[in-house]
C-alpha cells in the first residue's frame, strides 16, 4: 500500500522486561514476518541481535548496549544516570528522529513512565499522561479503554476529566465517532463515590454538557464488559485495582476451567473438543490488555506486561503501528485549551 | 446434634431486593428443607407466607407486615420514617431478642448498613462497620475476606486498621489460626500506592510488629485468587472496583466460553460433555459472593446480593447460621482496645 512508504520506524527496548533479549528479538522477528511494511530500531546487544535480523536488511536498524535498567531500580535515578541504557537510548531516538513514531518496552513501568515524562515531554496542557489499555468487552468488535491504570495516584478531579478529554481525541482518531465516556464508581447515581470521583462526576457532566465530551456517566466494575462505553475514566489506583482484577479473575476462570475439565473423564473428552478453541479465545480475546499506550506525551510511549513473551511482543509492535499517525498533540492540545476555563474555575 | 436445642433463629427480611416476596420465600422454604435444625423469623406479607411455610410448624414464625423499602430510598430518611418496613422491624426482632442471632435481607445496600448501623449498633471502639464478602481462590478449600467492600468511602488509614482487626478476630473465631492479613494495592513494594494506603501500610506493619496481627504486605488485584492469604484489607471504594470487577469478569468469561462451545459442531459436542459441570462450579464456587456479613456491629446482619434469586437466599440464610455464636463483640472490643493506643498515635 502507498502509505507503506512513510510508515514510520518502531523503537523497541530490547533489554527491558522479566524475559529480556531473546522475547524482545523473537517477538520482533515474528513482527517483521507477519508485517512487510513494519520497519523497526533495535535497541539491545548488537552481537547477539545482527545475525538473527539480517534477512530484514535496511528494515532494521540497530543500537548497540549491553545496559538494562532493572525492574526494581530507581525510576528517576536510573533514567538520570543510566544515559547508555537501551530504555534511555530508545527513548532519545524516539525523540530526535521524525522517521521514528513509537517506542516500545516492556521495562519496569515506573522507568518507562518516568523516561517518556522526562525525555519525550508532555502535550501542552497536559497535567498527567495516563496509562491507557483497550479491554475486551462481551460485544464482538466492541472494546474500551480504561485510564489511567497505574501512572498516577492520588489524582485531582481536575486531572480525572483531562483524563477524558485526552482519550476523547484518542478515540475520535481511531475513528469512533462522539464516543462514550463513562466514569468508574460504586453506583449508577450521581451522589455516590468517594469525593474525588463526586466531583469528577460534575465536571464531567460539565463537559458534557458544552458539547466537549460524551459522557454517559457512572460505571460500575461489573459493568465495563457489556460493552455500552468506549472510554472508563479512573484514578490510576482504582484503574489499577480494577485491570489486574480483571487479568487475575481471567487466569483463575480459566485455571478453574481447565481443573473441571481434567477431574473426569467426560470432562477430558470435552476437553479434546474444546480446549484449543478456548486457548485461542484466551489468547485472541484476553491477551490484549498486554500493550498500553501512554496518553498525553508527544509521541507515542508504549508499555508491555514485564513478562511480555514473544507472542505479546509481536502484537504490542503491531499495536504501535497503529497509533503513530494520529497526530494527537494538537487535537488534545485544542481540546484541553478549550475545556481549561471550565476545569480550572473548578479546581 | 445437641447444639441444635441452642441454635439461634434467624430473621429474613421477606419483601427487600429486586426479586421480593416469592424469591425470599422460596429461599426459605428451600433453607428450611435442607437443614432440619434452622429455625426462621420471617418479616413479610403474613398472609402470602403463611399458608406456604404450614409444614414447617414452630419453626417458622411470621412478623406480618405488607411495607417495603424500595432500592431507590434515600437509607437514613427510611429507616426513621418507615418504622413498619419489613427491614426495620426484622432489625428491631435481631435487636431485642436473645433467640435471634442475625438478620438478612436483600434490600438496598445502602438501607441494610445504615439501618444495622441505626438499630444494632457498633461494637464499642468501632469507628466503620465493613462489608466481608468472602471470595473462592485456586486452592481448595481456601478463601479470602475482602473489606470493606462498599460501605465506606474516604477511609482513613486508622480505619483501614481497625478493618484488618475486626478480621483478624472474625477469622480466627471460624478457625483460622494466626490468619495472613495483605493490604489491597498497587505493587508489592512498601512505598506504592496512594498516601491512604501508604499510611495504612505503615500503620498495619507496626500492629503486626506488636504482634497483634500477622500482616503480610501489599497484595494486587490479580493475585487475590493465590489463596496466600486470608483477608484482603481495602477501602469501601477500591474494595467495590474490585469486587464488581471479579463479579464481571466470570460473567464475561462464561459467557465467553459459552459462546465459543456454540459457534462450532466440536464445540458443542464439548459443550454436551462438559457444561452441566461448568455450571456446577460457577454455582458452587462464584456464587459465593452472595452473601456478605456487615462486620463491626453488636449482632450479625448479612447483606445479600439485590438480585438474590431463592438459590442464593437459601445460600445466604446457610450462611448466617454459621456466623451467629461467634460471640465477636468482647474479642473485636478487647483487639480494638488493645490497638487504639498505636492508631491513636498515628490518626
Amino acid at each position: 500500500m502507498w502509505y507503506a512508504l512513510f510508515m514510520k520506524k518502531i523503537v523497541l527496548d530490547c533489554l527491558g522486561g522479566d524475559n529480556g533479549l531473546p522475547a524482545m528479538l523473537a517477538g520482533a522477528i515474528s513482527a517483521l514476518q507477519k508485517n512487510p511494511e513494519l520497519q523497526l530500531v533495535l535497541v539491545g546487544d548488537e552481537s547477539v541481535i545482527k545475525p538473527q535480523v539480517a534477512e530484514f536488511g535496511n528494515r532494521v536498524e540497530i543500537i548497540d548496549t549491553k545496559v538494562n535498567i532493572a525492574m526494581d531500580e530507581h525510576p528517576t535515578q536510573a533514567i538520570r544516570t543510566k544515559t547508555d541504557s537501551s530504555l534511555v537510548l530508545g527513548l532519545e531516538q524516539l525523540k530526535q528522529r521524525e522517521d521514528c513514531g513509537a517506542f516500545v518496552s516492556a521495562g519496569s513501568t515506573g522507568a518507562v513512565l518516568t523516561g517518556g515524562f522526562m525525555k519525550i515531554g508532555r502535550i501542552a496542557g497536559v497535567s498527567r499522561p495516563a496509562l491507557c489499555p483497550t479491554l475486551p468487552t462481551m460485544q464482538d468488535g466492541q472494546d474500551f479503554m480504561l485510564l489511567d491504570c497505574g501512572a498516577n495516584m492520588d489524582c485531582t478531579p481536575v486531572q480525572l476529566a483531562q483524563f477524558a478529554v485526552m482519550a476523547n481525541e484518542y478515540k475520535k482518531a481511531t475513528g469512533v465517532e462522539n464516543p462514550r465516556i463513562a466514569l468508574l464508581n460504586v453506583g449508577s447515581e450521581n451522589i455516590k463515590g468517594n469525593e474525588v470521583v463526586k466531583q469528577a462526576h460534575v465536571l464531567l457532566r460539565q463537559l458534557s454538557d458544552a458539547g466537549m465530551i460524551n459522557f454517559v456517566g457512572n460505571i460500575e466494575g461489573d459493568q465495563v464488559f457489556h460493552g455500552n462505553v468506549d472510554v472508563v475514566v479512573a484514578d490510576g489506583f482504582w484503574g489499577n485495582v480494577l485491570l489486574k482484577s480483571i487479568e487475575g479473575t481471567v487466569k483463575f476462570v480459566f485455571k478453574s476451567v481447565k481443573n473441571v475439565m481434567m477431574s473426569s473423564f467426560g470432562g477430558k473428552i470435552g476437553a479434546l473438543f474444546l480446549g484449543g478453541k478456548l486457548k485461542k479465545f484466551k489468547a485472541e480475546k484476553m491477551d490484549k490488555t498486554n500493550a498500553t499506550i501512554f496518553l498525553g506525551l508527544k509521541k507515542a510511549v508504549v508499555k508491555m506486561h514485564g513478562n511480555a513473551d514473544a507472542v505479546k511482543v509481536a502484537s504490542a509492535l503491531q499495536y504501535a503501528t497503529t497509533v503513530v499517525d494520529f497526530d494527537l498533540n494538537a487535537r488534545i492540545e485544542a481540546a484541553l485549551t478549550q475545556a481549561e476555563p471550565l476545569l480550572v474555575k473548578n479546581a
